[in-house]
């Protein structure tokens, strides 16, 4: 695994802890953990259980006894350790967004495809068993035609004006801020739920415009005596307007400036038949309409995914007893794990990243032109 | 007044009882109810508690013991009836939106400043506790700065592609669908607490493209055994992302199409300082969460605001005994008689009526040429 | 009516109300208000539409003009003005509880019962929609057989140790305190909804022993500047177990000093097919849960009961327009006037009343004797 | 670890995940497991880790690599168990209740001090962070003096009459049903947040009487194809009345019989400052109101524990990332570790279990002699 904070921590607990509560056919070797800070990562592998550190991620790629790269570095390192891990044979999972732009991606893509290694990418909130749950209604049809998704993920902890510059707000590592960062978990979760995007139209805005450059830049939170100011030139926020494929409309929102919110990851899907919503703060819950229950009779249900008709959650816990944040990466993994063994790339793969990265680009189009993008043209524009 | 369907009687009842709670200098007496099937107005004079009723509401204009017209008729009638209301120097209590068009809306709002009448427009959830509130804590500058506002108004009453064309769905007569129904409400309400809108960007959609022509057409519901069929030519739901003057971003959705959604006029404002969040079936309830509060303690309050600190609740019933739908519009009205009193047009009143129009015009414009439309471009071009 | 605090000002507004919604055969006509302070009569009667006051109840007794005796004064008074008003044939609406003792109780159940007049006791709460619609569920055996009831009736109005002795703090006039003034509410719908009950044990604490001297005493709430202190005689919280004639368990709670709680009249229903649970504050939702509901999807629904299904929701708004408090009152009345018409006592009625009585008298009994006490011994003891 | 169902797993589990999230001075090693079925332990073992197992628990005693004994076997074998390893020097952490009796209890307790190991007892709902903070709250003195403790712990899951009689449903082997089971966490939690219990008056129900016989009989879930039905000797329901040495009033209620809540975990705290409210089922919350709070703006805030201020939650993740059930092991153990560390016996440990067992003792006195016992009492009478 190249990387060790935040992303490194829920990687690093998720293969440790999933042969405890899943039987899979391969499970993880926690073999060896890259970072260039010696100190850092021989203390980190030590902490989370890894046999062995790298101060070079290349030697991670060059090891024999290594199947599986997991990077979980800032974004604009990851095409170029994906495509060495593909290059030299490594199957790869990779965090999300897949890329800074859609050349990146493109050729990351390509990479895993001519190299024929198993990919995935870690869009953990479908994993959740409400999440999992949910598919499982709409492609029963429970919900009938959709007509509506609208989802926010909106955060609060950069809103100090004196929160300094950490990487996840400078555009040359991260590529975007609000959008990248949490709206791409969205709309993973839109287009695992309702399908593809057609076209989009978006707006994004910065706050704050200039923060006090970082010391330390790790993880989340930061602190800063800096006085230097510095520009923040990705996005506080963003919003944008979705024309789904399928006829559906979307209505997205990201932002990291709506106070009172610490992780609000949240939708509602309206079908022809049902309904849902869910709140990742209360992740175990998936609240769900009929329109066909009993008239007088008909409300959203509260519904506790915690059951044995709920995926994954037979692994865990007594129904009524709740998992957390965390099990979304262990669930993951297990998918990964059955990938690896039966030798198929399990969505959400890189196939799934190219596509988010696609309505990503799209949408910082939509805003330069100000206008409506389609998803598919972005594609073309940026392939030749 | 003229109409008698669910604003008529919203409106009667209003009249009727603002009395026995508020102690005004001008009390209402409702003089003549106007309808055009002698019939039905003659029965809802009766029941409303009407002393005459007419078949034609310009007799209403020509009776002397009148001094306030309040329109509660289908949106295509408003302007003919306000302005004549006008020109015969009667004050005028007109129902949302203001018009058809910003032409109307132009017309309507000249017709009432020339002749000097005292004028108002129904955006009652302005008028629930919760609401003026919100406003107070707002200018008081609790929230700081605002950044955000989130607002949808859901509701699923024609979901079923049998329901009938009611005027409600008939461009002709209504202007547009959930647009102008609905999302207008969400509209006032932003404009009321966060500001004048700058640019906007929407979408429209109907879902459902031709429905059994109507046999009988008042109120929200309605049944057909006509089989034949005609197109929807108004939206069943449509979204919007707005600039907002002051800097802060908006995002708008209004859906008749959102299955469990009865009444869902909901709305979040996060600022540098604090959040709300209202939703008018829990209408008073107002969440509040401020980013001063002490570390660790910081969480959404939840606030009945029945109490003598909230505005118009004072009149009503003990701490935690709760008012409903109604009262808005006897609020409403009290500010209204208050008005008419101390002889000024206490907002929300055609000023704002015209501003919102506005709004809807540059949204729906915005539909038309797939880009964002300034609210004020939208005057100009009108105005000409 | 005699009495026009708060009570008084919600059977006004009831009475006025009422014609606007609903067409009943008896509609009410506010002859004359009774006070025993000529200006305060006066002002009330004026202000909530009553054509004459009277400065003693006796007189309205008197009165050809007047068919119906509301009474709304202190609890200490029920029985007197109850029973001249029997006596005279006057009909009755009775606020709760129906008296101070069992031995009122049951002299002014003969009263009603030799003179054959109308009679009902104001237990308002039954009559929110949401609560007609449990009972219609429950009699249709949709929760099966009932296991459980837990309610509480929660506030927190005279947690400060300066709110002075009011009224509803002092035994020789009202009885008990939490008990008799909240409790009898949850008990009443206990009743209403589960059955009858078998036995009973409890407790009674007051909190803050004593308090300065009222100086004005109607209402809810009240100031005070005396220095002067009294012993509070009364209970600021009582709680009590329940055996139900039909096997059922019941676990009852009612406090003047759970601060956060203003109106906090809640309660859950387990039976073998199904819960339900509801909350005053939003008295518009019923939480319905089925057994049955198929696996996976079983969860509590959230219904807002306010659609044509719902008990009386039909005459007020739109599907998710929610009403208040006053409108139990309305509906209640609604009854009253259908029994006026057709010569009955509609429930709940002084048998409601003397059952409610007799409950409250074995929980204060047990209080005394440490152990449980069976209601029907109750009655024996008392009827003597 | 003696025992490997429900219980050895979440214990397991958390010996295994703890040193990944807390640094402690002494790190558990999973040494041995011991079960009486060789195939069974020996499954279990490897699959959760252990590296050994024993088929007799005798075995885990005597081996001298082995400090800790771990006991997550049914009620009536916790005693012996107990007894054995104090006596040869074992530090003991032991499933809660402690015991079956009072007796067994009282020779429990002994063991322990003379013999002087370190031991807990599991009561694992104290180690959410919300619960935590809320001890905090309390000890800081932000609630005031107490008032009133309500609290419900409500499952479902033996509704149904044809599940089987296991284990948690005999009298011999658990002592007591719902209330030895469950409603022993809320007394837990009740005596770690308001105090010691004065006296108890209580009410215990089997709804039903008799059940097939269990074919297997460990954790939760079973099913039964038995013809052979046999009496069910343990509560289904409990609920009792708690006077508080600090006068607070207590309203308890344990049931397997509310349908609707899986596990239903929940309390409400009021004291003349400020309130709290929890609910295992969204563990991560508190609700908080203070009553100090600006005059409008009251309301009780809903705080997600996963804060820095949040005792534990900085172990785990960022802000409003939630963890689940599991995790209120972990922090439980990391006390144990320091417990051995340092040598002492961290709370809740054999003291707690003691006071709780008398409490339990004294609410079945309490239904026997259908009056109010006093806790202290309990113990004197049975330790003579």
């Amino acid at each position: 695994m190249v990387g060790y904070k935040f992303m490194g921590k829920a990687h690093s607990h998720a293969y440790r802890d999933l042969p405890f509560y899943f039987d899979c056919e391969t499970e993880p070797v926690l073999q060896a953990l890259a970072g260039r800070d010696e100190e850092g990562v021989k203390a980190a592998a030590e902490k989370m259980g890894w046999l062995s550190y790298e101060t070079d991620w290349r030697r991670l790629i060059e090891r024999d006894d290594i199947d599986l790269i997991d990077i979980v570095t800032p974004n604009n390192t990851h095409a170029e350790i994906a495509i060495a891990a593909a290059e030299a044979g490594k199957h790869i999972l990779c965090e999300k967004p897949l890329a800074l732009t859609m050349e990146q991606a493109q050729r990351m893509y390509n990479a895993v495809k001519k190299n024929n290694v198993i990919h995935m990418i870690c869009y953990n909130y479908r994993f959740s068993p409400a999440m999992q749950f949910a598919k499982k209604l709409i492609e029963e049809g429970r919900l009938g035609k959709i007509y509506h998704m609208r989802a926010t993920y909106l955060q609060d902890w950069i809103m100090d004006p004196k929160f300094p510059l950490v990487w996840r707000l400078t555009k040359e590592v991260t590529g975007s801020g609000a959008l990248g960062d949490i709206a791409a978990h969205s709309i993973d979760l839109a287009r695992y739920l309702v399908g593809e995007f057609d076209e989009v139209t978006g707006m994004m805005e910065t706050f704050i415009k200039e923060r006090p450059v970082a010391e330390v830049s790790g993880g989340l939170s930061a602190k800063s005596d800096s006085s230097v100011m510095k520009e923040v030139d990705v996005d506080d926020a963003s919003a944008f307007l979705v024309r789904f494929e399928n006829g559906a409309m979307g209505v997205f929102e990201a932002s990291r400036f709506a106070g009172g919110n610490r992780n609000g990851n949240r939708f509602e899907i309206n079908g022809s038949k049902g309904s849902i919503r869910w709140d990742m703060e209360s992740m175990n819950n998936l609240e769900v309409y009929f329109a066909d229950d009993e008239a007088g009779l008909q409300g959203y249900r509260n519904i506790t995914c915690t059951e044995e008709q709920h995926p994954f959650a037979d692994a865990y816990w007594p129904a009524g007893h709740i998992i957390g944040y965390e099990h979304t990466f262990i669930n993951l993994m297990t998918e990964l794990m059955k990938g690896l063994s039966e030798g198929y790339s399990p969505s959400p793969n890189f196939d799934d990243g190219i596509k988010n990265q696609e309505i990503l680009a799209a949408i910082e189009k939509s805003v330069e032109t100000r206008g409506w993008v389609k998803v598919e043209q972005m594609k073309l524009v940026e392939n030749v």
